[in-house]
């Protein structure tokens, strides 16, 4: 695009506080947008940064014509109140797609968000892409993060599957999970859903990425599905690393392209 | 409130062309508002009224600061864009919590939004008034209307239900149904629902309120539900009419209300 008509796209990236994880989930993505030619610009914030320094920080990007994405990476500090920050962040740069008008778009059937959230919308892409029927079909999600479970279902029932939200607080899990086509899992907890609890068949989709110590200094990152069970009975899986956590990536990547594409007058509005 | 504080709420009733459900409708509304002390303003508009005029009246309900609630009644004639004209009602005056933003917020856990769709917050009132225990329950919802059947799964969801959203496309919904402890029915076909899709002891709301033709000039009003059937196998049924039609119009006043007591600076933000 660079090369081409001389414009490219812009991400900002605000990072409150030094949690190793933040460090790490922002250096693939800076990566990732170097590698596609999306220029980043990183603004750190110290740990005990006020709530207004932040707002000024995020509002001053919601100004700036040169920034097509404004991504606040979470969790913030327990001060923050995270709700009420991502509700500045401007919806039309709302890459990550948390803005509640966004949301709210992304529900209610024949309206547009801006931005879909990117790991449920790499799900529905690879669903897509390989060929997965989802219109009829029963699906089951399993957990309901806000980045993750509960947009998922949104993104799944607009596909008109017929879809069943499972949580801690649901019975017998494993009963319902075994009656779908579709296995979306967003726990948190590591190979929790069981090949015993899939229909022959059913296509999975492990949204998990479980940090599991391994050895006194090493770690693996296991999924939410037992992967050595479930691929027995599953006609399709993502593994855990490798599945769905590139794919979410990519899917950011596009959100900021759609997005300085609008900026550009390219597009009208999200395709 | 008038006679203790010597104020009381407002609410404006945006109405387009001459439906004659919609009239009838109104009048319902009117008179419950009037019961209440509640005050109304009425704009009727022109069938064949352009979009920006029909804006400009919502615009200027926005503004004022003695209106608390605005009602747009749908459905809005063919060539007005009816998502685009909700999206202009002030989201502190929305009192039928259709905005995107309200829609957003009532779908993140953690949450507050303005208002709660009336219908979806009547639902939640009578379960919760008549001791039906919702954490944990399997509830089924059939249809997905955004002003019943959508919302009210986030209101279940959010009470810890485990929700199964069933819609045109569910093949066999009778078999999914029939594992509910809790079925809404938001369908719009008289009867659908049979006493064979229920489980003995289900709780049964029926959101129904489909016109049929009885004699020649005698309309009857029936529910999505066969409550004759229905009776016999649930725990607890809405009967049509008589059932959630009054429970939503009191959401309706319950919602004007908190917004007049948030103007009034009576209360912080909805309880």
């Amino acid at each position: 695009m660079k090369s081409g008509i001389g414009k490219f796209p812009r991400l900002a990236v605000v990072l409150v506080g030094d949690r190793r994880d933040s460090h790490t989930f922002i250096q693939v993505k800076l990566k990732a947008c170097d590698q596609v030619g999306i220029e980043t610009v990183v603004v750190q914030l110290p740990k005990k940064c006020t709530e207004s320094e932040l707002l000024d920080v995020v509002s001053s990007y919601n100004d700036k014509t040169d920034v097509h994405g404004i991504i606040l990476q979470l969790p913030l500090p327990q001060h923050l109140d995270e709700e009420k920050i991502i509700n500045v962040v401007s919806p039309e740069k709302d890459v990550d797609g948390f803005h509640p008008s966004n949301i709210g778009n992304l529900v209610i059937r024949g309206r547009k968000p801006f931005f879909v959230p990117c790991a449920p919308k790499g799900c529905i892409e690879l669903l897509l892409k390989h060929g997965v029927e989802i219109k009829g079909k029963r699906a089951v999600i399993i957990g309901r993060s806000k980045i993750a479970g509960l947009p998922t279902s949104f993104l799944l029932q607009r596909h008109h599957a017929t879809v069943s939200m499972l949580h801690a607080y649901t019975k017998n899990p494993e009963q319902i999970t075994c009656e779908a086509d579709i296995v979306v899992a967003d726990v948190g907890i590591p190979n929790i859903v069981r090949g015993n609890w899939l229909k022959k068949g059913v296509v999975v989709i492990d949204m998990g990425a479980n940090q599991v110590k391994v050895m006194t200094s090493f770690f693996s990152i296991l999924g939410d599905v037992c992967f050595e069970e479930a691929v027995k009975v599953a006609s399709a899986i993502t593994p855990v690393p490798g599945g769905m956590g590139p794919v979410t990536i990519s899917m950011l990547l596009s959100n900021t392209l759609d997005s300085a594409k609008r900026a550009f007058g390219m597009i009208r509005n999200f395709e």
